[in-house]
Parts: C-alpha cells; sequence; structure tokens
C-alpha cells in the first residue's frame, strides 16, 4: 500500500545501505501502520551531483517522501515519521540535520493495489482475508 | 492538468510499452475528466534493480502515481483510478497484483500551466475557450 | 522543509540552467513562504526522450511539483506558484505553455527535519530559534 521514495546524490548510499533502509522503512512501517511487509514498496532516485540542491547550492541531503492513505490516528501518524527519520539517520550515517521525511495521502478509495481499491485504515483485515480467498 | 508519474525497474517496460502505455493513460484520463488530451502528461521512472524494494526485498512492481485537482466526483475519481489500474495490467502483462495505482490530488488554484492558473473541475471548457483566443 | 522536484528531458536544461533555476525557486520560496533559503530543495529528473507524454506522444514539458506544508495564507500560495511559474520560463527559456507548475502539501507535524517535526506557517521563527540553540 504505501510507497516510501528517498531521493539522494549517487554514491551518497551504497547497495547495502539502501537494502537496510528498505528493510528498516519496511519493519516500520508495518509495525505502526498495521500493514503486512508484503505491501510496502520503497524506491531509491539515485540523482548526479548537479541535479540535487539545498539553498542554491549543490547539497547531498537525504528526502524521503512516503504516501499513505487518509485516515490513520494522528498519535500513529507522528509516531511513523519520527520512526522512519530516525531510521533514515541510524541506517546511513546521514545526520539528522541533511534528513527530510515527509509523509503525504490521500484517500484509500483513491488507489488500487492487486486490482482493487485499497481498505480504509483500521479495516486492512478484511481486506486482506478477501485478497486471500482470490489467490 | 495531470500528471501520470509511473516507476519501474529498467527492462521492465520496454520503448513500445511506455508508449502505449502513455497512450491510454491519455485516453482514459481525457475521457473520464474531461481535459484535452494535449494536456495528459505522462513520466517514466525506470530505476536499477537496487533500487526498488517490496517487502523489504529488491522486486518489480509498477507504481503509478497520478496527480489531479481536487474536486472531481467522487464516483469520476474512482472510475479513473480503476481503469487506469486496469490499463496498466493490459497494456504491461504486468500482474495486477505487482501494479499500485495512486492517485494524489491538489487545489486548481495551487497549480498553473501555460502562465494560467488551472481551472476548479467542471470550468475546463471556459478556462479552454481563453487559451484559444490568446494563442 | 519544501521541495521542489524538476522533471525534464535530458539535455533540456543545461548545468548552469539549473544551477540558476534553483537559485531562483530557492529565493522566491524563501520570500513568500518566509523559510530562510537554508530550508529550501530543489530536485531534477531528467528523463530519456522517450520517459516523457504529452497528448500520448514523446514531449518536453518542464513539470514542476513543489512540496510544501499545509496552512499558508491563500493569497501566499497564489503568488508563489505565480512566481515560480514566471521563474521557470524566465530562467529555462521554456515557453509558459510547455511549463506545469503543481504545489501539493501535507500538514507540517507530518515532516521531520533536523530531527524535529516541522513549524506550522507562521511559526518558523521559534522553532529555528530552538534549533540554533541546539546547534
Amino acid at each position: 500500500m504505501p510507497v516510501y521514495t528517498c531521493t539522494a546524490v549517487q554514491s551518497t548510499l551504497n547497495a547495502d545501505t539502501k537494502a537496510n533502509l528498505a528493510a528498516e522503512v519496511t519493519r516500520i512501517h508495518s509495525m505502526i501502520n498495521h500493514v503486512p511487509s508484503a505491501y510496502v514498496n520503497v524506491v531509491f532516485h539515485e540523482l548526479p551531483p548537479d541535479a540535487v540542491y539545498t539553498d542554491g547550492q549543490p547539497a547531498q541531503p537525504l528526502l524521503i517522501n512516503g504516501w499513505v492513505r487518509t485516515g490513520h490516528p494522528e498519535a500513529q501518524s507522528s509516531q511513523l515519521v519520527a520512526e522512519i527519520a530516525a531510521a533514515a539517520s541510524r541506517v546511513t550515517g546521514i545526520p539528522a540535520k541533511r534528513v527530510l521525511v515527509v509523509i503525504q495521502n490521500s484517500p484509500a478509495h483513491l488507489a488500487i493495489e492487486g486490482g482493487r481499491v485499497l481498505p480504509e485504515p483500521g479495516e486492512e483485515e478484511a481486506w486482506l482475508r478477501e485478497q486471500k480467498e482470490v489467490d
């Protein structure tokens, strides 16, 4: 269901670091938002040095943009963004001051996966049960 | 007006498939959301195999993110996302279980094209007429 | 805090143009939304010619997507998008009819930078003061 898009300059993240960050983001999202890890996507955009600017100058931030379904409880969303941000620095070694995590959302009924409209937050179990019956 | 961003691992989509998917997404959006096809943008991000993860493992999903103006009727938006998702599998041959389509939106007045603020949904005709008078 | 993502076909923008556009977007955002320029990020995605379509055909638009915190006054947001769009054409030489600027947003409490939840619009000064005390 969710998609996390991580943007960094090339060579900032090596192959192991990407795999480790993808694993951590997946674990955290799955745990906090009650989604099986099989539904968590993490994508990396690694761009040339002259394609990323902070303060109008070439820079090396780590920008993480997560898309989630609208309607998760606020405390849950706050915990989610905090743990993702902490994991980003912990896994990559990039200091927190260069890490920006943003969560965006749209209504579950505006997303389709596996040919089915996504469930509202809190209704995942019934949705997953139906999916299994189809498989 | 809209922008559809398709993300896949390199070699998942060949040149013909990309062109065909762009054409189908354009046709569907134009028909359902009443926007001339000249205003529909489709972008492909094709990433290395170690840049896309599902369930914490390298994977080959097709992730489609569409941006549309806020305010389309709900039934129209539901039809839009359903038809885009169906077309994605039909055109690419990627099974539905690996396809995720998400529609995001923001208010028309927060978008500018051709130097003019976008029209609210339903007000496209007057906007397009004015555009023609300028051309 | 904000992230502006500019998408264009490769060779549309040379190195100088990217640097100049990043500088202008940063200056404009900082001035209008009252954020120090050190917090403005600009990213460029430069894609192959067969990866960008308008009207179902390969095309060369300049697509700019900005993420900002929810809650800025509406007049401020309108000015922001207008000045970004004008700057995009002025700096790159790409005619306005091929430029699309879209601003998206999500609540400040769903974003973390420098290890801290972002301030609501209007509360930047206190947030920045606290940041300085930490540094």
